[in-house]
């Protein structure tokens, strides 16, 4: 049983009211709470030494993913964060100054996004760090992209570039929240939802959630530098598609808009934002699951993306 | 360095806004998000296999005992809890019945409480389950009691019955959300907040938050059954009323009011709740820390709490 399935499990007999628009199965919980414009968002996730770092990192770099993952949530759906709380699970000999350097990463990122940390608990995990972000933020009603949404035609965008985060990036990453936002104001967004576990596996939860199917155009795929490092790696190869399809933690924005809009909104993203890469990587379609094009033909993708517990 | 120690010197200089009407050191943080009447509560949590519950711990019970400790925290501002995310981190060889009795076991207290689960994410902690929820809730502006408010002369009360938790009550406890509704709707509560740490280490946090001191009455704290039982066992022997003052995860509540209003409280609590015992245990002096009465006379209490990492 994979996590998605035990998820399913668990919280498909859940009671629900009025005030969920979104609960489970969505980047974030969206909920009314009686304002008349804008929605809540609430997010939870959680980080694990050994499981989302290494005893290597450095405290900094902890502290920045526990808090950016979430953040990046909250980038899913075009909403701006505002309020979070730490739960800090540490073994019960911790290094004072370790725990400061993860405190400084979580506020620095915290302070750039005028996020406040309203609360920070610890309690004792014994053999290892475990670090859990409760994160609040706000949407605009009319602005709130969800997962489903997306069109037979649609254009499907990647930003950034895919692959090989595990190298680097995972713990450095900046959650694309001014970016999110400037799409859902500027465009028409049908769908989003950011890449936390590999291109391949979260473009399915878009076509799940949607009903549709999904032409990927492999030339146009994004492959990262450190996903193409992989590819010449003797032991752990793999093809630099592969591991822009598969790898995890890439933390960019998928979506999808009209075919009418891609080309306007490329334009317009390049002037908004120069440094940060925009791919359009193919399309919507009719049927289900992940079509791959290239010069020899259509084939189906049937590799997943990265699953805890599989 | 112990809990408290750390989580001041980790929070004590994050910044914070306009928003926050309390943050770091209550029960809950408390938002001002643009409602005219209520304030937004936001509390997270979190259990841990071998030290917040045993291997043999039913798992119904483990998912009440980690969904109830948030609850409490609600409850000691007299807030209404609405929304929760859980975070559940397990082992890779987990057992589903297990996992799904700890859902059971949160459904089944949510559903009293009108709680909805908006969102459970799995994670892996490779040896030992943990268990984090993220609870939303509102209270009346008017009606929100925090820990500091308490004043020179008010009587001190306490709900329910002290000490020996850990032979079963902690993971069965009931939060006391409408108790402590009731109590702000009906009377000037001025400080709140429930015991989780032993009453002497939780009363200095109300004293240290109004700049006040305390005496207690030994003869009316209220000693468990289960906190009595402790004095009779042979090597881990602790006279009842130490129990009372120092185990910690009574889940009760403490509070104080203007000593005025003590004998119509009582009156009125015995008619409203006359399963639940309600005592008052002694009163506010303007000295500092806690002072013990008794027959003999009235010494200073130097025993703690239960504190993390002690």
């Amino acid at each position: 049983m994979n996590e998605f399935d035990l998820i399913a499990r668990l919280t498909g007999a859940l009671p629900t009211d009025a005030s969920v628009i979104a609960g489970v199965g969505d980047d974030c919980a969206v909920l009314d709470v009686g304002l008349p414009d804008r929605w809540l968002l609430f997010k939870a996730d959680a980080v694990v030494e050994g499981i989302h770092f290494m005893t290597g990192a450095k405290p900094e770099q902890v502290g920045h993913k526990a808090l950016a993952r979430a953040l990046s949530d909250i980038a899913a759906m075009a909403g701006t964060p505002t309020h979070a709380l730490i739960t800090l699970a540490l073994p019960s000999q911790f290094d004072v100054g370790f725990v400061e350097g993860i405190y400084r990463g979580m506020s620095a990122l915290a302070a750039r996004h005028a996020v406040v940390i309203v609360g920070g608990e610890t309690t004792t995990n014994p053999d290892r760090i475990l670090l859990s972000v409760a994160l609040l933020g706000w949407v605009a009603k009319d602005k709130c992209v969800r997962r489903s949404g997306a069109k037979v035609g649609d254009a499907i965008f990647v930003t950034g570039e895919l692959g090989g985060s595990l190298a680097g990036k995972h713990l450095e990453f900046e959650p694309r929240l001014p970016e999110a936002r400037w799409l859902a104001q500027n465009f028409s967004i049908h769908s989003m939802m950011d890449l936390s576990d590999g291109l391949a596996g979260d473009l399915r939860h878009i076509l799940k959630a949607g009903d549709v199917g999904a032409e990927l155009l492999t030339s146009a795929i994004p492959v990262s530098r450190a996903g193409k490092a992989r590819a010449r790696e003797g032991n752990a190869a793999k093809p630099p598609l592969l591991a822009a399809l598969t790898d995890g933690e890439d933390f960019e924005l998928l979506f999808t808009v009209a075919s009418v809009d891609a080309v306007m909104l490329l334009d317009a993203w390049k002037q908004e934002f120069p440094a940060l890469k925009l791919s359009c990587i193919g399309k919507i379609t009719s049927g289900s699951g992940i079509a791959l094009r290239d010069h020899r033909g259509t084939r189906p993708l049937n590799v997943q993306g990265y699953a805890h517990f599989a």
